[in-house]
């Protein structure tokens, strides 16, 4: 795994340069990662949406217009439907929500003509960079699928997988995290975490290693696991991805590791032809950025695999 | 509140010094805890348990073994209960585990004859000082019961609230915490977390102002709260109480602030006659004198209430 996104934005200089698809551009918190995006050599970007406020933004930000592509479309419904089509036509490789609502976004990731859907279903991946730890963590699912299914579970891991890849982990560590570390029928997600588990022993899940039920502690901290003699356990303290039981445990996880600890993170969407990148008004310009940067290693990926 | 364990700590030097029983007091870590709340004058002590082995873990760690009470009893079953009894009788003010398993232990906390129960559900109650965060936190609960009810969530409420009061905060703010701050009929922890806060609208929950669904970081976070245009709820980044929607997302963030921020901490068991101190092996030596300081300023609270 890479350590850390410095090791994430070396790599990222390493691979062909990754173009960008931004709908609704005229968003300044979207610009200014955008500027930054190509001032570090992360991405190129098309920003699609009205052009003279577009151009008006950027002027304020101290871009140089001519090193973007800009597409002139002022409806933000076509806007993100023509944003999104260049994506899934390959004239870029990853789209970004500007400013637009979520739900309609959405709809052009979604869209059946000119979006990127596969049939498959939409997780959010968090890439973490949290400071005791020596590597990247990747937290999961902490945005999107509120209670998924054993059987969703097994694609949320699957992507989380694809991602920690693109990281470079070719064998990455796969922690299903609950309150204990060992299986009782009246916790239902312990019972799930062991089925996962087996799914793995069974070739049913392939590209990593899951281990589960496991509690935070074991799943991240080596002294934890041999404390509590978990260290014949699959994974124990050396986890890449942290599989949480729902969206209430991992949101609250994600909100206390970006509020209570000192952390850098960059996330997407997955399951889509592209990787997606959904970011949050609260997000800070360098988590936008890190986004952009994870977005590419993982197309960088996707088209080595195609 | 007390702004940290220091303060707390000297708001035990300020009451009438109170007397812990150790059940099956035979155990290195414990009586490690033992002197050191000896030695700060936090509390006294009455070891039940096996003497030879008490004092010789106490010559090891060099205890002047004048300073406690010892009971012997070898048989681990038989110590429990004479230690819980000396607080039922009022002899001792909280009850500690020592080396005895969890269910023993609390087999006899619930003993109908000599025990604690008050026919009221146990619940588990964190006091966490966590450093970028210029108050003590609770988190509640992280570790004992699995799935509560929103009739067992009012207890953990009451339960949360006496031991902010019993910290020094009169009229503590409890943040029903979820993965979103809005009420969603798909994530039926929302529409719980809403019945909770109109309950104490309602003066069904006193003592305590209630407030749900938020997010994390608009409990905790002011100025997310201010970004996020939550500045008009109840609880608005200034939450004392962070109440969990079950133990998988208490136990994982409670893990997460354990293993990846700068905290300290204390528990206890509530729901019972007097305070439980139910340590685990993996806590500090710090963690359980804090245990014990915050078992101290409880057992003075329910004093002075009754």
């Amino acid at each position: 795994m890479s350590k850390s996104f410095d090791d994430l934005l070396a790599k990222v200089s390493s691979i062909s340069k990754k173009k960008l698809a931004v709908a609704v551009a005229q968003d300044k918190a979207v610009l200014e990662a955008v500027k930054a995006a190509h001032e570090r050599n992360i991405a190129d970007t098309i920003l699609v949406g009205d052009a003279d406020e577009i151009k008006a933004i950027g002027a304020e930000l101290g871009m140089d217009m001519n090193d973007y592509e800009i597409i002139d479309e002022k409806d933000k419904i076509a806007a993100s439907l023509k944003a999104v089509s260049l994506v899934h036509e390959g004239k870029a490789d990853m789209y970004m929500k500007g400013l637009l609502d979520t739900k309609s976004f959405l709809k052009s990731v979604l869209d059946k003509e000119v979006g990127l859907r596969t049939g498959q279903p939409l997780s959010h991946v968090c890439v973490a960079e949290i400071k005791p730890v020596d590597r990247l963590l990747i937290l999961t699912d902490v945005a999107f699928m509120p209670y998924p299914t054993t059987e969703e579970k097994k694609y949320i891991i699957k992507y989380a997988a694809e991602v920690a890849k693109a990281c470079g982990v070719e064998m990455p560590k796969v922690a299903v995290c609950c309150a204990v570390e060992t299986v009782n029928p009246k916790m239902p997600v312990t019972v799930e975490a062991a089925e996962l588990s087996k799914m793995q022993d069974d070739g049913e899940i392939t590209g990593c290693i899951v281990e589960g039920p496991l509690s935070l502690d074991i799943a991240i901290d080596k002294y934890s696991a041999e404390e509590k003699g978990a260290m014949d356990r699959k994974v124990a303290g050396d986890a890449d991805i942290l599989l949480f039981p729902d969206i209430q445990a991992g949101n609250l996880v994600y909100k206390t590791v970006v509020h209570l600890t000192d952390m850098k993170c960059g996330c997407i969407l997955t399951g889509t032809q592209a990787p997606v990148i959904l970011t949050s008004r609260s997000d800070t310009c360098e988590t936008k950025v890190n986004s952009i940067a994870l977005a590419a290693v993982v197309a960088e990926e996707m088209k080595k695999n195609k």
